[in-house]
């Protein structure tokens, strides 16, 4: 049996039949509804063999996939229970009560022998862009009654947003900037509003990233060309120490928030450059700088993004700017490259 | 009136016959009886130019000097107390009942109208390499009776590990790494002692250079050659996140590092590097580290450090393995290039 996904193959996006996944035990089968596209997935479509290399190189063994076979992205979804591996459903963990016809999202992960492997960035574990998607079962949150499946897709994203703000000073310190309104930044916006982070400065050279940043509730928000960041922060907060999170993910980026950063502030590294990156010591030792560096979230993360979601306390909404099925996927991966025409494209991969 | 000092001027180190600084309102003139050759002065001596224009382009005010004129370097020392400046001692902080004939330590420092100056990398505070040095009165702290003046004079390096240790999350953790037993991390581990810090792995190429880590109460000393520092904490301490001192300062070392490091580890940077480094996000990101770079001391470590030297809880004794007179300065700078022979070499600047 097969079914219909969006394939990635020597650079290109397709939509090809693939063979359909089977769930083994513990793993469930599920019908995608909506998965948004991530700036990673952008980044692994136009450079998979360096994005994997360097994932390689440095131990990520999460985007560990060979970029000669073919590959289905997409770990931002929520989708339709179809069906259980042997043993049926999960009898412990967030997902036991989920039964078949269930509304869920789930943790884009399977459990192999040695550890977790990637739904999404895996040859052997497709991910969302397909109109089926195997994932560990004991993963599946079910969606609270009424929620949107198209909000609830962006779960995993609010969720990195979420574990950002978490595992930085933000809250202690009464508020933070954030650097680069993309998705990323958007959610760690989000994430300190829902935390109670006190005052936000955003800056973005985007004119529609901003305004988006303004609507999920910074107080101030730049273009770094008119007003520097920590310029902004001090006019508001005052001098003293800053929580910055670099949600750009470019290299020089650090370097130059380094440079800009007031004396014992934390920089707090959530966008994701794949390449090596110049920093210089000198800087970072005579303000006496904290870098932390966060990837991902924890199961509890995950589920309080939901939730977050679910009652409207992380509004999404407006951050969805476009909807595409299978057949509009290379081109929203286009689209996408413009700042000023989208945030969150979600992919509806069963129409 | 003139004074004998070792002057660095076109690269070279000569004693020459210098002006007499005069202590301005609030200063102390000072009688250097042992001051210490740091690794800063090594640099400095050997790349001036590069050493400041780093030190300015970076914004370490406290390096800014200008490298065509004579410089008198020396900030790790003890001294007699010769005379204060206009208005007399001290009548507040430390200082207050310091007397001309005291034998005292000084942050070396002076308040200027903008803020601190460096003495000892400033071209109009010369610091400790001469016969005489002033300072400003308020930081001076008295010696504790019976405290030997040449284990006084590693004070301000045994405050630089102290502050480096109390930055960190080392005591929380239970214990931690230091890579490199240079004089700088042979202050961290001795901190890390005096602060019960748990367990402690060193590791260091020079066999002398583990022998002082051993003798100042690392728990495992390893040549990294022969067993990685990570690995030997490993098998000390299990798996789970590290505490790691960067001792070393050289460019490559912070990314080495990184590379080793377990998940959730903490890199604390006291060591160092004049020139930009490269590192990789990705590392950090997967692993989620978080790097601090920490410099100097506060004025309580600075105290705590003298307090921990006097009565004998910092073990500095055996650290000081010459003495030279300022004729004999240039060829210490010299011999301390080689790690088999010395950790600090004190100058006498008065015989």
């Amino acid at each position: 049996m097969g079914m219909r996904a969006v394939v990635l193959r020597d650079g290109g996006l397709a939509v090809e039949e693939v063979p359909e996944p089977t769930p083994g035990p513990g793993q469930a089968l599920l019908e995608p509804v909506a998965c948004g596209i991530c700036g990673s997935d952008l980044h692994c479509a136009r450079h998979a063999r360096t994005f994997t290399e360097a994932a390689r190189a440095t131990g990520m063994r999460m985007f560990d996939f060979d970029p000669g076979r073919p590959l289905v992205m997409g770990h931002e979804f929520s989708a339709r229970v179809l069906d259980f591996g042997p043993g049926g459903p999960p009898e412990a963990g967030p997902g036991a009560g989920v039964r078949p016809g269930d509304l869920v999202v789930a943790q884009p992960v399977i459990r192999a022998q040695d550890g977790f492997r990637s739904v999404g960035y895996s040859n052997d574990h497709p991910g969302a862009y397909g109109e089926r998607v195997v994932v560990q079962a004991s993963g599946l949150l079910p969606l609270p009654e009424g929620t949107d499946p198209v909000h609830a897709a962006l779960t995993e994203p609010l969720a990195v947003g979420l574990h950002a703000v978490n595992e930085s000073s933000a809250v202690a310190a009464g508020g933070a900037i954030v650097v680069g309104c993309g998705p990323v930044g958007l959610a760690v916006i989000a994430a300190l509003r829902l935390q109670g982070a006190g005052r936000v400065v955003a800056s973005d050279p985007s004119p529609v990233r901003r305004r988006f940043a303004g609507e999920l509730g910074a107080d101030v928000v730049v273009d770094p060309h008119e007003v520097p960041a920590v310029q902004a922060w001090r006019d508001l907060a005052g001098r003293g120490p800053a929580v910055l999170f670099d949600a750009v993910g470019v290299p020089g980026m650090l370097r130059e928030l380094m440079r800009a950063a007031p004396s014992r502030s934390e920089l707090v590294v959530v966008g994701l450059c794949m390449e090596p990156d110049v920093i210089e010591p000198t800087v970072a030792i005579s303000r006496q700088l904290t870098l932390r560096f966060v990837l991902g979230w924890s199961p509890a993360e995950f589920a309080e993004s939901l939730a977050g979601i679910a009652a409207g306390r992380l509004p999404v909404a407006s951050l969805v700017t476009g909807q595409v099925d299978l057949e509009g996927t290379a081109g929203a991966f286009q689209e996408l490259a413009d700042p000023e025409s989208h945030v969150k494209i979600v992919v509806r991969p069963n129409g």
